[in-house]
């Protein structure tokens, strides 16, 4: 753990390159450009901004293409990454979807989260992501068999005193829907 | 194909559907509210709507939202979708993103893009995304083994008069990031 | 806080009815169903489960299926939200996309993550996405002028000991892509 | 749109730098590698993989990661893209939610589309993605006001013989969610 810190000049040369990064945001919907700068074991450093699109769901987040962009080039494992934005009084976090981009490649990844005036706090993925979701998970072997448990419902529901048929309606889609019966 | 087809009427009522839905829209950041309406094989009808995120790749469409809906009540087999926006002179389109998640429930599947006057314009998933990426296509058995085909960069940059060291350069990622000696 | 808390038993009936809609999971690519069901302040209950899709990234997860249910529905304040999975002896965890989802909607939701036998953890949104990226803060409109702070590169270099030419590379991109002269 | 064309030699490129790009894919959940060699307008080659998460929908595909980061670096003008992948004997093609992202910067790009043993075939942007959302259609100030247009959803009911209450049970969700009386 020792070994992952990295000196204070060099997070300030992270958190300048995410800021600088923001002149590359392509955000014309957000008007939010978020800058980023993510450092590998190696010591070579990747850089990304946001790329929105017109169909907001579409869009990539700055910290998701600095970290695609390294893998892409055969890096693997990060050390450190500084993000960047224009809130003025507010040390800008990754979203939670960058923070499980992230998690896929260590919870030990040291974030730094600045302001525009270049000042940061820090802290890591694992803590940003607490209980991660991680890789193991979904390759875990360990997953029970689809059909070795039966759940009783309609115990669950005498327990509860929940009207049996108000459980099955929300399972069984009869009411959820609407029929538009004899016009098709 | 031919009994896919639905009465002008219903088309009426998907469309109708689709625009209301606008009203529950979660748009605070596009300020576009999008709604849809969703035809399953026996008549039952689904709606949506779109919920943006502050995260904006988070977010999701509004036919994404109607087809979740309908598959987690356990609908898998859809006739038609209907769309609507506030768009004033266009004809509201599904965006890639959605187009995608469609073609995962079949190609034929209608689409019908309105106006907020309700007039419309009729498509298909198939149509709007011609040599679709499909289910089978990931689930293919036919795979080539990773390493049966050796590609010859030197030969394809000979033939192209690109120096190799340009190509190689790009894929070794050795100039591609910046490299913080000595500071880390 | 203290009138949020839900009692016991909703709480089992929620687990039980989040494990149950795993049998609408749509997830040929992971085989690994995963179902939610979610608590709104009324009392209403929405289910959901994970809809994947062969291309990875357009699939839609159990909480966004539930919570975009209910938004669609004109639900926008929750109290609760269970999940499922068939991991045999982890507690089954919301990824950060849909811990960023949930958000939108409030910190305070709480999140019960189950096992197979039903048994169960709590915890919050917030505790789960702490330091959260939330929709105030995209809306806030304090935000610096893009270019009200200039942001000298040359003198964290001087200070890092980076040369300054392999900063300035990796933002101009000159040594980032590769060119291919005079062939296009 | 004649001068957008390229030669047959740096198509050949593009494919093969596409394909060895594969080898740098992380995705230890599909096993799908796929590679994407992105060419700008000045003849720059940006090269992606697919970068897979444990949470499949917040993955990055191999064309998003190459366009990502020729934004990244400045670019924004694009001429032709090449994506491989390792299905023996099927063209691989974009995903709908790539082909969004791509339209975002041009419906004339090239995408050409191949095989293992470098084969290709070609189209555009425009053809994958017929009738696109495109990024003028959200920044149309032509919207109409929410409230300019009320539908009758009765006189629709009337027109289409569908019983009015059915309809409004799937607009105000009275029937769509399962309510837990008492227990909460």
């Amino acid at each position: 753990m020792e070994e992952k810190k990295i000196s204070e000049k060099t997070v300030r040369l992270l958190v300048a390159l995410s800021s600088k990064m923001k002149d590359n945001a392509h955000c014309p919907y957000s008007m939010f450009p978020v800058g980023a700068a993510l450092l590998c074991e190696d010591g070579t450093i990747f850089t990304g901004c946001n790329v929105e699109n017109s169909a907001y769901p579409v869009g990539v987040c700055a910290e998701k293409t600095a970290i695609s962009k390294a893998v892409s080039e055969g890096y693997r494992k990060f050390k450190a990454i500084a993000i960047s934005s224009n809130l003025k009084d507010r040390f800008i976090v990754p979203c939670g979807n960058c923070r499980q981009f992230m998690a896929e490649f260590g919870f030990d990844i040291d974030v730094y989260m600045s302001k525009p005036d270049l000042t940061y706090t820090q802290s890591t993925v694992g803590e940003l992501l607490p209980m991660g979701f991680e890789p193991t998970q979904l390759l875990d072997e360990d997953r029970i068999d689809d059909k070795s448990i039966e759940i009783d419902l309609d115990s669950v529901a005498k327990q509860t005193g929940i009207r049996k048929t108000s459980i099955t309606n929300g399972l069984n889609g009869s009411q959820n829907g609407q029929h538009a019966n004899g016009c098709v």
